[in-house]
C-alpha cells in the first residue's frame, strides 16, 4: 500500500521506487556500462588524487562508497559520480592553504572538506537553497571551467618534465617551468610526451581506425576508452623493464591494498571555519556541474531529475567519500556520457562500477607501484584540455558584453589569482551587472501608429503624439534599484516641457512593482500634481493590479489607470480641459 | 560666450549658472529663510555633536563651511546641509570602534570619517556609481531610519535621567537605564522632562495657538520653530539662577569661541581601512536622504536635480566639514523643508545660514556653557521620534512580504546589533529576495479565450487548449538566475505528457535574454527535439529578437518564432502531421 510515509521514504530514497521492478535485462545493460566506466575511472581516480595533492588510494576510495550512496539517493539513472578535475583542483587550492602536501593534516583537511561540502549540500536541500546554484551563470561557469582546465594542464606539465614546482597561478607556474627546464629528467620527458601523444591519438584516431578495420561502433568505442588504461599498463612495463625508477622517473609508489578505511573528518571548529568558503564553492560548482549533466541525459529519455533530491544525493556521496578516506566528488561529465552511451539503465550501474573499483583497490594496487607520475599527468592534461571552450568565449563576446565581462573576469582571476577569487568575482560581477541592467531599464517615449490602436517608440517608428500628453513605456519590472531611475527620468522629461498636462506610463512589461517602486509612483504622482501635471498608468498586468489594489495606493493616486494606452489617449483628449488642474 | 568649457565649468559649479542673475528680491527671500534655518540649526548642531560623541563646537563647525561648499556645488536650490541625527549616530557607532569618546583620537577619527566619506562621494560621481545608492530600497531605508530614531531616543534618555551609560544597542541601553535608575539626578530629570514636554507642546500646539491669537501663518511658524532655542535659553537661565551645575546637572561646559580651526584628517592607512566600511555606508545613506529631500522640493517648483553633481556637492561639503574640524554632514529633511517653506530661492540662503552659525560660534558660545545636556537630549528625542514611521512598517507588511522581511531584519539588527549590521543585512536581504523572486518567475499555461486571439492563464480563465500543443507564458526576463528554473519547469511539464508534440513559449514580458538563458533555450530546444517535441517561441520583443539574431541561436534552434501566440497555434494545428518528427 502506498501511504504518505512510503511516498516520503521513496522521495528520500529513489532506489525504493525503481529497485523492486529491476529486471534481468536492465541488470545486463548496467553491468556492461559498469565495466566500461570502471576502465575509465581507475586511471582518473589515481590522476585526480594526484591533482588534489593526495595519495593515489584516496582517489580509489572516493570512487567506491560515493557511487553506492548515489545509487541509493540519486534521481538520475545515469549520472556517474567520482573525483573530477575541477573539484580536485579546488580541493588542492583550499587544502594547501591549511596544511602541507603529503602530511596527515593535509589528508584530514581534504576529508573534512568533503564532509563539510556534503553537509552544505544537504543543508541546501533542507533549506530549499538549491536556487543559490542558479547564481553561477553559464558564462561564469564556462569561464571557470576553461580557466581551470588551462591551469590544471599547466600545473601538470611539471610532472611531464619531471621537475619540482609549487606555483598555483598561471604566471607562477610558467615562471617555475621556465626556471626548472634545466632540471628536466629526460626519461620522464620521453614517457610523459609519448603518453600525451598516444592519448591524443587514441582519442582522435583509434575509434575510426577500429571501425574501418571492421569493428562495430560499440566495441570500437570501448577499446578507445581503454586508452588511458593501456598507457598506464605500457608505462608500468617500461619502468619495470628498464628500471627507470632508479633513473629519476618519479613513480606512484606503494599503494596500500585493502578496503577503504573508515575515516573521520576533523571537528576542529577553526579548521571548519577556514574550509567553509571553499566547501561552499565546491558544493555549488559540483552541484551545477552534476545537475547539468544529469538533466542533459535525463531529458534524452524523458526522465525526471529532482533538483532538491540531487542535493541530498550529492551531499550523501560527499559524506560517504569523507567517511571512507576520500575527497570531494561530484557527477562527472565525460564518464556520465560514457555510462549513458554504454546503455546504463539504473543507478545500479554506478554501484557495479564501485565494486569494480573496489576490486582494483583490493587486487591491482601492487601493479600501480611503478606507474610513472608523468603518465597520470598526461591523462589529466589530455582530459582537461577538452574543458577549454574557446567557442563559448567567442559566443559570449558576440552576444552580450556584460556576460563576456563576467566571464573574462572569472578567467583572468582564476589564472592570475586563484580558483576561489575567480569564481567569487565572476558571480559578484554577473549579479552586479544584472542589477545594473535592471536598474537602468529601457524607457521609450511612444506614439500611436497611425490608423491602429498600437503604440510604438517615437525614435523607431513614424507615430502620432498628442500635444500636452507624454506617453512612455518602461520595459522592466519596477523595484528598488530602478525606482529612482524612473523618478529621475520622468522629472527630467517633464522639466523641459512647460505645456505638459498629462504623463501616461505604459506598463505591459512590468511584471512586478515592489514597495520602493510603489512609493516612487506615489511620489511621481504627487510631485507632478503639485506642478500641474496628471500622472496616469496604462496596461497594468492583472497580478500587479491585484497587488496595487491590496495596498492603499489608490487612496492617494491622483491619476487614472487605463486598460490600454489607446483608451488613455482617447479619454485624455476628450476630457482635456476638465483634467487640467492648477497646482494644489 | 558659452563655450563647451564654460558649460563644463557651470556643470561642476552650478553657482556660475544662477549667481550672475541673482536679484534683490531673491536676496531678501534667501535672507529671511536663512534667519529661520539658523535659529533651528544652532540647537541641532550642538545636539548632534553630542549624539556623535563630539564636543559641541564640532557641530557648529560642521554647519559653516559645508553650507558654503554646497552653495557653490549643489544643484538643489533649497537643500539645507549640516549634521543630521542618523548620520551622527552612524558616526558615533563607527568612531567609537577605533577611539575612546573624549580623546583627541576620537575627534581625529570623526574628521577622517567625514573626509573619507567626502572622497567616496566624489569618487562615486567620477566613476558614475551613484546608482549604487539605488540598492538601498525604500523599506530598508525607512526601517533603518525608524530603528535609528528609536535607538537615538533611547540613548538620549541617559542624559535626561542624568546617569552614565555606554550601551549602543537597544537591549543594553534599556538594561543600563534600568540598572542606573537609582543614580538619577532629580534636577536633571526635572529639567529634561520639562524640556521634552515643552518641546512637544510647542511642536503640536504653539502654532495653532498663535494663529488663533491673531498672528498670520508665517510668523506663527517662525516662533514655533524657535521652540528649541527658547528651551535652551530658559534652561541656561535656570541653571545660572539656581546654580544647578553645582547640584549634579551636567552642562555643556566651555566652548571655545572663534573661527572654525583648520583641521587635517589622519592619513594613517590602517585607520582609513578601519573606517572605510562605515564611510561607505554613511556616504550611501547620506546621499539617499539628501537626494530624496532635494528631489521632493525641486519637483514642487519643476526644478532639476542632477544626481551625479549632488554626489560632488555632498562630497565637497563633507571634505569642507573635515577640513574645518567637523564631522559627516548631509542634507537634512526637516531643515530643508523649513528653508523651502520660508521662501529660500537659491543656495545662497544656505550660505547666509552659514554666516549666522559663524556669528553664533564667534559671539554666543559663552552663553552655551551653562546649557544642560538634558535639554540637548530633549531636543534630540523630540526631533528623532518624528523619524519613527509605524505606517511605513504596516504598509510594507500589507503590500509585500519580502519588502517587509528586509525592513524587519533591518530594524531588528539596528536595534539589537548595530547600525552597520542592520543596513548591510537589509540591503543584502532585499537583493537576495529580489534575485529569488526573479529566479522563480510566474509561469502560466495559457489557452485561447474563445472567439478572440487572446491567450490567458488556464487556471484563471475558461480557455481552449489544443491537444498535443502546450502553450505557456513566462512573466520575467530570462537570465542566469532563472534559466535553470525555466528548463526544470518545461521538462517537468513535458515529462508527464507523452502525447505532447509542441511547446510554445510566449515571451511578451521577456525584456531581456542573457547568455545563460540563451543556452538554456538551446538546451530545451535540443532536448525536447531529442524527445520528439518541437519547442517554439512567440511574441518575442523587438530588441530581444535583434539580439538573438546577432547570435548564432537560429543556426541551431529547431523550432519557429511566431509573431503571436494565435499565429503559432493556427500554424501548428494546420501543419501538425508534418511538424511531428521522431527523436533524432
Amino acid at each position: 500500500m502506498v501511504t504518505p510515509s512510503t511516498n516520503r521514504l521513496r522521495a528520500l530514497f529513489p532506489i525504493l521506487g525503481w529497485a523492486p521492478a529491476y529486471t534481468r535485462a536492465e541488470a545486463t545493460s548496467d553491468l556492461i556500462a559498469a565495466v566500461i566506466v570502471t576502465i575509465m575511472l581507475v586511471p582518473q581516480s589515481l590522476a585526480y588524487a594526484m591533482l588534489a595533492g593526495l595519495p593515489p588510494q584516496a582517489g580509489l576510495y572516493a570512487s567506491i562508497l560515493p557511487l553506492l550512496a548515489y545509487a541509493v539517493l540519486g534521481t538520475s539513472r545515469t549520472l556517474a559520480i567520482g573525483p573530477v578535475a575541477v573539484i580536485s583542483l579546488m580541493t588542492a587550492a583550499a587544502v594547501s592553504q591549511v596544511a602541507a602536501v603529503g602530511t596527515p593534516e593535509y589528508l584530514t583537511a581534504a576529508i573534512t572538506l568533503a564532509f563539510l561540502s556534503g553537509l552544505i549540500l544537504i543543508a541546501m536541500s533542507v533549506l530549499r537553497l538549491g536556487f543559490l546554484a542558479n547564481f553561477l551563470s553559464h558564462p561564469v561557469i564556462s569561464g571557470f571551467i576553461t580557466a581551470s582546465g588551462l591551469l590544471i594542464a599547466a600545473s601538470q606539465l611539471r610532472h611531464v618534465l619531471g621537475i619540482t614546482a609549487e606555483g598555483d597561478t598561471l604566471p607562477r607556474i610558467l615562471l617555475e617551468l621556465a626556471q626548472g627546464l634545466n632540471g628536466t629528467n629526460a626519461y620522464t620527458l620521453v614517457i610523459g610526451t609519448s603518453a600525451i601523444a598516444f592519448l591524443f591519438w587514441v582519442r582522435k584516431n583509434l575509434k575510426p581506425l577500429l571501425v574501418r578495420a571492421g569493428l562495430s561502433q560499440r566495441p570500437a568505442d570501448l577499446i578507445a576508452k581503454a586508452g588511458p588504461l593501456a598507457a598506464i599498463g605500457l608505462s608500468i612495463l617500461g619502468v619495470v623493464a628498464f628500471g627507470l625508477d632508479g633513473k629519476g622517473v618519479r613513480i606512484v609508489g606503494d599503494i596500500p591494498a585493502g578496503l577503504p578505511p573508515f575515516a573521520l573528518p576533523s571537528f576542529n571548529p577553526s579548521l571548519w571555519l577556514q574550509l567553509l568558503p571553499a566547501a561552499l564553492l565546491i558544493s555549488l560548482v559540483g552541484f551545477v556541474e552534476s545537475i547539468s549533466v544529469a538533466q542533459t541525459l535525463a531529458a534524452k529519455r524523458r526522465q525526471r531529475i529532482i533538483a532538491n533530491q540531487e542535493l541530498v544525493a550529492l551531499g550523501g556521496s560527499n559524506i560517504a567519500s569523507a567517511l571512507s578516506g576520500g575527497f570531494p566528488v561530484t557527477g562527472g561529465f565525460a564518464r556520465s556520457v560514457v555510462n549513458f552511451d554504454a546503455g546504463a539503465e539504473t543507478p545500479l550501474a554506478g554501484a557495479y562500477s564501485a565494486f569494480g573499483i573496489l576490486g582494483a583497490t583490493l587486487f591491482l594496487t601492487p601493479l600501480f607501484k611503478f606507474l610513472p607520475q608523468a603518465v597520470l599527468a598526461a591523462t589529466i592534461i589530455v582530459a582537461v584540455l577538452s574543458l577549454v571552450d574557446v567557442t563559448a568565449i567567442k559566443r559570449a563576446f558576440t552576444y552580450s558584453k556584460s556576460d563576456f565581462a563576467a566571464m573574462a573576469a572569472t578567467i583572468a582571476l582564476v589564472l592570475g589569482v586563484g580558483v576561489e577569487a575567480g569564481i567569487v568575482t565572476g558571480v559578484a560581477l554577473s549579479l552586479l551587472l544584472f542589477l545594473w541592467r535592471t536598474s537602468t531599464p529601457h524607457v521609450a517615449v511612444v506614439g500611436q501608429v497611425p490608423g491602429t490602436e498600437h503604440f510604438r517608440n517615437v525614435d523607431r517608428h513614424k507615430v502620432l503624439t498628442e500635444p500636452g500628453i507624454l506617453s512612455m513605456r518602461i520595459d522592466e519590472s519596477l523595484y528598488f534599484a530602478n525606482a529612482r531611475f524612473l523618478e529621475d527620468t520622468i522629472y527630467d522629461m517633464v522639466a523641459g516641457q512647460p505645456e505638459l498636462r498629462h504623463v501616461v506610463l505604459m506598463c505591459p512589461a512590468v511584471n512586478a512593482i515592489d514597495a520602493s517602486a510603489l512609493e516612487s509612483l506615489e511620489a511621481i504622482s504627487d510631485r507632478l500634481h503639485a506642478a500641474g501635471v496628471q500622472f496616469h498608468l496604462s496596461e497594468v498586468k492583472g497580478p500587479v493590479m491585484d497587488r496595487l489594489k491590496r495596498s492603499d495606493f489608490f487612496d492617494h493616486f491622483k491619476g487614472k489607470v487605463f486598460l490600454s494606452q489607446f483608451e488613455a489617449i482617447q479619454f485624455l483628449k476628450e476630457n482635456a480641459p476638465a483634467a487640467v488642474e492648477t497646482p494644489g
